[in-house]
């Protein structure tokens, strides 16, 4: 089943949903009109098509693999990242003076979707070129910009993100990697890292690694982490990859999906490495980058989610079974609950994942503390909910193919498996909730306070037209309401994180609502305005039961010992 | 992590929850008292724990193969399906005067559970010969029953069951093949069949095959269907293997899991068959054998969920990570809520499963009508939510792991994906649902008010002693009830399938707070009391969402056209 870039999905959420024009009418974003924009990812969908999803299977089938040391990646791989860097797409929101193309993160956001859909475990590879293309630009000295930035923007060079140790993983103040200055500016990086998505490949001239390392003096915990830049090649004077360095991939992991993107074990025994930020300002120049990555792979889970959705669909409709009008599958009452279920999560969380992308825009046009605020307390809900969206729907994909969909020929089977791992990279899912109702809502639920007010503003407003839609969003909004005063109550943490996941899960259950609503009031007879229907009876009333596990505390989940638990 | 067999889970369940001592009290079972049925369960869990544990991976790792025609199955498995087959565990509830142990349903279906948390690729083979006894029980001539069942049941022989084909898989009535009258009381099979388990196997002398077909004077639809038993080698006259029969594994299927089960393609040319029950009589004989088959599948979900649960439980009490008490990520509330969701998602499931068992062990030894109608009505709920509680907690077992979840030497995946067949083979989840609201319901619901009745009978009388968990088990009932009216009184079968599923889900939500009362009421301060509360008070809630999906009709559901879905 070929995909097929959304597209007019797209410009119907920047035009109705998501308020695109803001972006668009900012001093900062002011070539990105309506009709460039269009073009652009016309363009970009394009690629995604025609090069990029003709490599999904093969990518499972033929894992990247190491050969006395040398990674391989997998067949085509090489000319699916040239047409991806050639097309400006690893580039797009970076600095034009480096080669970018300084479009919005939405824009962005968009092109990484289609890409995740098309082939996920490629598209890994200039999602992590982003996060450390925007870590440089904001933290490293003119120097390392000047050389790295060109490089990581037209993708002759790539970038990788080293975080994890054995030991240290959602606790990254764990960490035990080393840097010892070597007096000349420049640091000897030495330590383990795993988990190290697109380590290596055998595409690009040089692979530059960001590493968390302790410098002699750090103190122990996040406080006492620096960030250094470690090049695989170190740069000659002329900037070209010279010496190779002290760093090697000691192996790869055997995993259940996303076999194509390597996934390294990396060795640094005393590599140069250069000091990205302030001393012991590691976890600051981290967060940046995380921030965004946790959009980039939010936006993973809603990529995944519409591949499996046409995937499914495709074949709901091809399918010969049963007497029906059609003759085929489409026509049972559960399928197409299957094939509802599955649109109208795509949506909202694709809508989410843009008022997020627009937030960061906005912050960034505006300098405004609210959009900060705003983009602050979506990321979390966008990163888990476009996640756990395309589990959900990449599993319903499965259920929708039946005895097939168990086959791997089928293709239903390697969604699920490969969009698996974004629930769990960039800080887990259950990390993502305690950040929302820990950080993120230290300022009393202000900021989340101002987004519910905009929610039931929205519905009062759509009462008159929209009875009967606005009136369930509206409620709901005010239980989430509730919920969140109750939560932002409780000074004892841990009454917050107990239920920290379920009233995620219940806020983008509102949200989804809000963004539906607002489909149906711009199209209010079309099949936006039946899709939102069927969200909002029959999705939606999903957060009720939530709220109430949110809300439940802590005092059952500790209720039984270690010893009662394995009984 | 070794698997541990929880013996003394079932034992509380059977004492205090399903009401095993009916069973043991009854003529037909007098023989299975409490303390026999622990020494054999003791027994059955130490094979499992010994035997079968230790082949779950190398089952992943070596899948079974074909060379040149002939299956070779997985390292180790021969070993394994010797002690099954010597354990008695094939034949448990066969008829002694085969060999079989006459043991209840109950009995069976826990040990089969075991057996399937330990390794459910194994598994599945004497689970497809204990459903071959069963028919041939049922419905052969003693003829073909004296020759088989005694071969079945010591495991020299296996079993199988070929019903789908390229073009009828939920729709069985489609089926093309054919069986020939010979002339001599035999007839001569010939068509193609699809996922076929253990269509063939290494370890046992002869292969029988239970096959649908269509004689020539066959009308099309079910009704035509006639079921032949058609062995890989036709019995000499001593009732030994002999000459080969024209029948053939074509291929193997490449799956997303249960690697170490064989899913074969099986093509018969003319195969000699016998006739098992009346001509065109197919379909009911099939419907025994695949009412105990869903009883089992339910049972594999229930199993892989207690191996998902060990596993991550194993895990998080020796991950060290960040500042606890323990210094483990147990401390953590997220990774407690998981735990807490898995562990009383389990007693739930399991509870619905021997409650299952236990109304047809009744309806067995009573001949009663009500007891029939109440093991008819759990089976669906029990496939279903046994099935979708394996994929639900062995998805929650992977993030339990966090980056290690993915990583397939872990384990944790294994279960995730060799699980996720359950909720499509033996009847989709999707056509288990639509037997409940449909064929089960066509009392008028009676069944399901009767159910309704106890549990609310259960509630009242603990309101006295348990009030907080007695309110909202009596209140879910009475919302359950509600949506059971209104579902029995839509006489346009499409409005009851359009919420069939989350209706289903929603039933058991309720099943699973009357049984959590039971053990809270039969342990008031103990760990049982507090797992039902974390049950009632965070898990029950979400039958609300999903009995208001369950009553929304068809309408939303078909508000898209097909062109308006793939826009």
């Amino acid at each position: 089943m070929p995909y097929r870039a959304p597209i007019s999905d797209y410009e119907f959420l920047f035009k109705n949903v998501v308020g695109f024009d803001q972006v668009a009418a900012s001093d900062r974003f002011a070539e990105a009109s309506p009709d460039v924009v269009s073009a652009i990812l016309t363009e970009a969908g394009k690629m995604c098509e025609q090069v990029m999803a003709p490599l999904q299977r093969p990518g499972d089938l033929e894992p990247a693999r190491l050969e006395n040391g040398v990674l391989r990646t997998s067949p085509g791989y090489a000319d699916g990242w040239k047409a991806i860097a050639e097309g400006g797409w690893i580039g797009m929101s970076g600095n034009p003076e480096y080669g970018g193309m300084g479009l919005p993160m939405t824009v962005t956001t968009v092109v990484n979707e289609m890409m995740s859909a098309a082939c996920l475990s490629l598209q890994l590879a200039p999602l992590m070129s982003q996060g450390q293309i925007e870590a440089l630009e904001h933290h490293a000295s003119d120097a390392l910009r000047d050389l790295y930035l060109p490089k990581l923007i037209s993708g002759e060079w790539a970038g990788t993100m080293n975080l994890t140790e054995p030991q240290a993983g959602s606790d990254v103040g764990a960490l035990s990697s080393k840097a010892e200055p070597n007096g000349d500016g420049t640091y000897a990086v030495s330590g383990q890292k795993i988990f190290i998505s697109w380590g290596d490949n055998d595409f690009c001239e040089n692979i530059c690694h960001l590493v968390l390392a302790r410098l002699p003096d750090g103190v122990p915990g996040t406080k006492g982490i620096s960030l250094f830049l470690v090049p695989k090649y170190i740069p000659d004077e002329n900037g070209n990859p010279g010496t190779a360095n002290d760093l090697r991939v000691v192996s790869l992991e055997h995993k259940m999906g996303l076999h194509g993107s390597p996934t390294c074990v990396m060795q640094y025994d005393g590599a140069k490495g250069w000091l990205v930020g302030a001393e012991h300002g590691g976890m600051a120049a981290m967060f940046t980058m995380m921030n965004n990555a946790r959009l980039g792979v939010g936006g993973q889970g809603v990529g995944v989610a519409e591949g499996a959705y046409q995937h499914a669909l495709a074949y709901a409709l091809e399918r010969k079974q049963g007497r029906t009008p059609s003759g085929t599958i489409i026509d049972h009452a559960d399928v197409r609950r299957m094939l509802m279920e599955m649109k109208a999560d795509v949506f909202a969380s694709r809508a989410i994942l843009l008022a997020n992308a627009v937030a960061i825009d906005m912050a960034q046009a505006t300098g405004d503390a609210d959009w900060t605020a705003r983009a602050a307390l979506l990321t979390p809900i966008a990163k888990v909910f476009g996640t756990e969206t395309g589990i959900r729907v990449s599993d319903t994909g499965v259920q929708v193919h039946g005895g097939m969909g168990f086959i791997e020929e089928t293709g239903a089977a390697q969604y699920y498996r490969d969009v698996r791992v974004t629930a769990i990279y960039e800080g887990t899912n259950g990390i993502q909730a305690m950040d929302l109702v820990g950080r993120k809502m230290m300022d009393g639920g202000e900021a989340a306070a101002r987004l519910l007010d905009e929610i039931e503003a929205q519905a009062e407003s759509a009462r008159a037209s929209l009875p009967e839609l606005a009136g369930p969003v509206w409620e709901a909004t005010e239980s989430l309401r509730e919920a969140t005063e109750w939560l932002t109550a409780q000074e004892d943490m841990n009454e917050r994180f107990a239920g920290a996941l379920p009233y995620l899960r219940a806020f983008a259950r509102v949200l989804g609502g809000h963004y539906h609503l607002a489909a149906a009031l711009a199209d209010p007879q079309g099949p936006r305005a039946r899709l939102a229907r069927f969200y909002i009876n029959a999705l939606l009333p999903e957060h009720s039961g939530l709220l109430a596990q949110a809300q439940n505390g802590s005092g059952d989940l500790f209720a039984l010992s270690a010893d009662e638990l394995a009984a």
